[in-house]
């Protein structure tokens, strides 16, 4: 039984109204397995750097219970790096560099101690690649969770439509889901989307939370109302880490439970975005999650008994 | 025992998306009594109209319990009209005209049989008028609600900071906090504002929900994912009428029974878009108000006990 989380792992520079960073820590992987780290133990990591990433972060990631023997170290070669400019709404950015460095030749490697994957995060890379990922593995994981984005849209549809096909569960963002379906009300684009393959549809929405539909239900969790959004980087991966980590220590893939694990995930992409890149997600305290989950329960539990 | 309602009663011409409507009804006071009237039937109306206006329209607002003593009809006058479009993201609109007549020289009358006024409902309007009203009821309500717009801020700063000082709960949009506050944060936003006087504030978020803040605690309510948004006119005001609709059917003004007075207020707004301006809140029947409700328990409850 384990969690295997695959994505980039990589250098962001990143500007907020807030402040300006040099090369931080980034990427999908780095995010969706540091967030599923606080539920699970058993998280095995595939992604590649260059020989200029910090050994030192790796030791967190191990520290962290992350196994990194899928992790290709490329020598003489530099990792991804991506720089963003957000816009004051923090809602919008604008993307100021993109190298894509050793993602160019990406062959994800599976080690043969990651085949008892169970569950499998795909975060945000090309379609190909993803689908190489599901197609390497010996047995199909019980949970496919594939992460995408807009440009993938744009540049390879084909792919992406026979990924999408193989998951269990799709997160896209709501102008995502409208692109993706041709549909403005989400309501529509989501039934749109279960017609392609996935059994369920995580709709994020960023401030104003997430959607989770299957055919025939759907549940909305909000974000939490913040002080001070500082940086958005890595929220969704965040969001998507904690989820699938929450139900790989559950073990329970029912909607019921999968509410629940949007409720772990918005807690924690809530911590995310409180601080610069994984600052804040790389050392909380088992207590601050909790009680971050409690504000949730706090900010949405009524009582109603109609008569 | 009474609720209060003042407000705007008027003809609108609505365009949006979906088609465009001649005159019909509208007005913030219309939207705000009709909502209450499926939870309370001691529905007084303070408003001013032409006599354009039809008899038949004040006679179902007589048929669902609302009294319309209050109601001015000015000879030889007409009544205040709006015209707008809606652009395709239905959040925003274009005011095509507006045309004050009656509301120009409007002085609200409270008629005696109203003094018994316990929970006041201030929609929309004059700020200086909104005064009046509470100065001319011999007792102060249990319970002032104040809704009002980013217009007023920019033409009658003083007088809505004196009739904020005056209310309990204040009902805005995300928008018109970040204006009234000077913060972007809405959180930071709701601390200022509950300075300023009101002990609740309501800050509307449209299709993304409703928070509501005292100076403690903080709740929010979605808006139910709909297939399609026909017309958003008079949402915010039916919101706030089926929300102190609610209270006053309970005369519980704690923060717990807010909370369910939005959610109650949330599923009147969802039949509210659903057709061109009151046509769907005109005809409801309370079987369809419980189904909503559960829906909205449905979207929002989960289950997560902590160890």
């Amino acid at each position: 039984m384990s969690l295997l989380v695959v994505g980039t792992v990589a250098f962001d520079a990143i500007e907020t109204p807030f402040g300006k960073t040099d090369k931080i820590i980034g990427g999908a992987a780095t995010y969706a397995s540091l967030a599923a780290s606080y539920f699970t133990q058993n998280i095995n990591m595939v992604s590649v750097v260059g020989d200029d990433f910090p050994a030192e972060t790796i030791q967190q990631f191990n520290d962290h219970g992350i196994h990194t023997d899928g992790l290709q170290v490329k020598k003489g070669e530099k990792s991804f790096f991506w720089a963003g400019k957000y816009h004051n709404d923090m809602n919008t950015r604008d993307t100021l560099a993109t190298e894509l460095n050793v993602l160019m030749t990406f062959d994800p490697v599976i080690p043969q101690s990651y085949q008892d994957c169970t569950f499998l995060m795909l975060g945000n890379l090309m379609p190909a690649i993803q689908m190489q990922v599901i197609e390497r593995l010996h047995n199909r994981p019980k949970l496919v969770v594939l992460d995408t984005m807009n440009f993938w849209m744009e540049t390879a549809m084909d792919d992406l439509m026979k990924v999408i096909k193989m998951t269990d569960v799709l997160t896209i963002n709501d102008a995502e889901a409208r692109q993706l379906s041709g549909e403005y009300s989400l309501v529509k684009a989501a039934q749109k989307i279960l017609k392609m393959g996935p059994k369920y549809l995580i709709i994020k929405k960023g401030e104003h939370g997430a959607l989770l539909f299957n055919s025939e239900q759907v549940f909305f969790a909000p974000a939490l109302p913040l002080e001070e959004v500082f940086d958005p980087t890595g929220a969704g991966d965040t969001f998507a880490g904690g989820f699938i980590g929450y139900l790989a220590r559950t073990k329970d893939i029912s909607f019921e439970n999968m509410k629940r694990g949007i409720i772990f995930g918005s807690a924690m992409a809530s911590f995310c975005v409180e601080k610069f890149g994984t600052e804040r997600i790389m050392n909380l305290e088992q207590d601050e999650v909790d009680e971050r989950v409690q504000e949730f329960v706090d900010l949405v539990q009524f009582d109603i008994t109609l008569v």
